[in-house]
This record gives C-alpha cells, sequence and structure tokens, in this order.
C-alpha cells in the first residue's frame, strides 16, 4: 500500500481545504465518513449540494436567504430607514434573537482587512453606497436615515466601521454605532482594560 | 428571520456530527462552504459519495481497499505468516512508510475501551481469531505463525494487546509486540519517564 486508496485520499484532500481543517483532523473526518452509515455520509453530501442551489443572498441586504429576497427585506413592518451594518449572516441571527431591533440590515460579507489584503472590493461596499444613493435600491424603496454600525468590537471592525462612516457622512446620512461597555450579566472586575475604557468614556446619566 | 434557511440549517447539523466539530466549527464550515465556488462544494460531495461507495474492508486484513482485496493481501511476496496488528487503517500506512515491515497486517478498526462500552465485538476480533483458527481464512492460504502486536502504546492498546495475547496463546500462535523505548531522534532529557521505564527495561545489549 503506497498510500490510501484513491477515493479516500481524494476525501481527504477535498476536507483538507475546509477552513481550520488540518491533514489529520481531515484524515479523522474521512475515516469517520467511512464508518458511518450510507444514509449518514448521504444527508451530508446532499446537504452540501442542496445548501449550494438553494441558498442565495439577498440582492437588498446581501444576508443568505432561501427565497427572492430575504424575509426582513421582505417584511413591510419593518423600518427600511434604519439600516444596521454586519459583518456577517450569523450577526444578524445574533441581532434578531436580542428581538430589540425594528429596522433592516446589510450584510457585508467580510471586513475590511488591510493586513490580510481585503479591500473594499473584497466584500459587500458598493451594494451598501447604492442603498445610500438611490432609495429603489432599499427595500420597501425607503431613503436611508441612519446607518448603525455594527461590525465586531476589533481592529478589522474599526476600520471597516470607519471606511462607512466616512462615506455615508459624504452622502449626509447619519452614522451611529453599536454601544460598547460592560457587558451584561459580566463581572467588573473580570472586564478587560479596554472594556472598562469604553464603559468609562460612554457612561450615561442616570 | 427566525434562524438560517433551512438548506444552511441541515448543511451546520451535517457538519456539527461530524468527530470534533462543534456547532461554531459547522457553522463556520458551512459558510465558507456557501462562499466558496460550485466547483469546490461539488468535489466535497462528490468525494464523500465515491468514498462510500468505491472503499470497502480487505475480507482477510480488514484494511480499507478498492478492489476485492487489498493490495498487500494480494501480494504473494509478503509473508503471511507473520500478521501484525493494528488499530487503524492509518497506522499500515505508517508501518508500510517505513518499509522494513515484509509480513502481512490485521486492521481492528478501533480498540477495546471498557469505559467507552466497546467490546471484542465492537471490533474486528473475530475474524482475526478466524485467521488464527483456518488457514483458508488469511492471505495466501498460509497458516499464521507469528502475531505482531502494533497498538497504540497506551492504557485501551495495552487492554487490547493483553486480550489478543491470551487468545493467540490459547491457539499456539506466537505473539510478539513492537519494541517501546526512546524515540529515534529524540532527546533524552525531554522523553517523559514512562519512555524512559520502557527504555531500561528493554535495554539490549551491545
Amino acid at each position: 500500500m503506497k498510500g490510501y486508496p484513491e477515493a479516500v485520499s481524494r476525501l481527504i484532500d477535498a476536507f483538507a481545504r475546509l477552513p481550520g481543517i488540518g491533514r489529520r483532523s481531515a484524515e479523522r473526518l474521512a475515516f469517520h465518513v467511512l464508518r458511518e452509515s450510507n444514509d449518514e455520509a448521504d444527508a451530508l453530501a446532499h446537504a452540501i449540494m442542496d445548501a449550494k442551489t438553494k441558498i442565495a443572498h439577498c440582492p437588498i441586504c446581501w444576508n443568505i436567504c432561501d427565497a427572492t429576497h430575504c424575509s426582513i427585506c421582505s417584511d413591510a413592518r419593518r423600518e427600511a430607514a434604519i439600516v444596521l451594518v454586519v459583518e456577517q449572516p450569523k450577526d444578524v441571527l445574533a441581532i434578531e434573537k436580542a428581538g430589540s431591533f425594528r429596522g433592516i440590515y446589510h450584510v457585508l460579507l467580510g471586513r475590511l482587512d488591510p493586513l490580510a489584503g481585503v479591500g473594499p472590493e473584497g466584500i459587500v461596499l458598493q451594494p451598501l453606497l447604492a442603498r445610500l444613493d438611490d432609495s429603489t435600491k432599499n427595500a420597501q424603496s425607503v431613503a436611508v436615515e441612519e446607518l448603525v454600525l455594527g461590525m465586531n468590537p476589533d481592529l478589522e471592525g474599526d476600520t471597516t466601521a470607519l471606511w462607512i462612516a466616512r462615506e455615508a457622512s459624504k452622502r449626509g446620512v447619519r452614522v451611529t454605532r453599536l454601544a460598547r461597555g460592560l457587558a451584561s450579566g459580566s463581572q467588573l472586575d473580570l472586564a478587560n482594560p479596554g472594556v472598562i475604557a469604553d464603559a468609562i468614556a460612554g457612561r450615561t446619566g442616570l
């Protein structure tokens, strides 16, 4: 045996191309697939193909959806004048779970990351500017009045936020960002200095 | 958006069922699949289905193979009287890479692990005993004279080795195990106490 049979090597290679899966993990996954029932392996293979054929991005907010427009952009009860900008579809899900945001979204599908070579063309920024420039490109054809920046609170997120804030200001659109401070339910003595600095800078009157 | 579209949830669930893949990793993999080209996703899906349909276990040694018998059991130049028992197909590959073993193999596809509920029926032990009992069940219809135990050098591996050694002795088959000691190329001062104890107990004359 010079190596694994070709079908096994190909499966290991395919797993190893996934992010965060090294050669050893890919081998373990491949042997798991070989060991499990045909039904389970079929379920995985078909889930991959189904997701690719059935899932598209909403042409307004670029969230993933399985219809022509996502359920949020199609919902006339949402305030289309307020657009919350996030990096990924999972961020939309997290905010929707909190249940307090009544506006709509824009999903960048990434963040500016100059060190990794991701510039403004690498993420969904042009369609966001188009929504600001042309109200027919926004949901319900409503003009965008406020952009809420909801990028992750780190270096790349802040870089992306600055870029968007500058472009939005040029267009006279109000820009806000999600508040930073102590995490509700956390302990002050365990908060890191950045969190405490944010909490002091953003202190509010009672 | 109450949750992800159904096709996405199904893909996340399918990834999350793989070993070592938690919920968050499964989400990351699913979004990677959604983002990558259709060709790449197709390659993964087809590799999974191909491996399941093309790969079987050799009926003699239970190694994975894509023919009726594996290339080692089919090779008349190998010494079929010496059978090296390992836990997994990847162990066969590792030993073949070293290139110094001229016998054939038996792959247990697991190890005895009483704490995890894996008993003798949970791994490929009965076919191994059948090879010892009936030479027509071994490659080249040669009687097995020596069983080399090549389980991993840990608690479960040793448990498995003891079980096999007992059964093989009953049948008058010689049992040996792979040597333990210092890893070639390693540093003595970094070896753990178990390794050093093995090296002392197994010291050889010069």
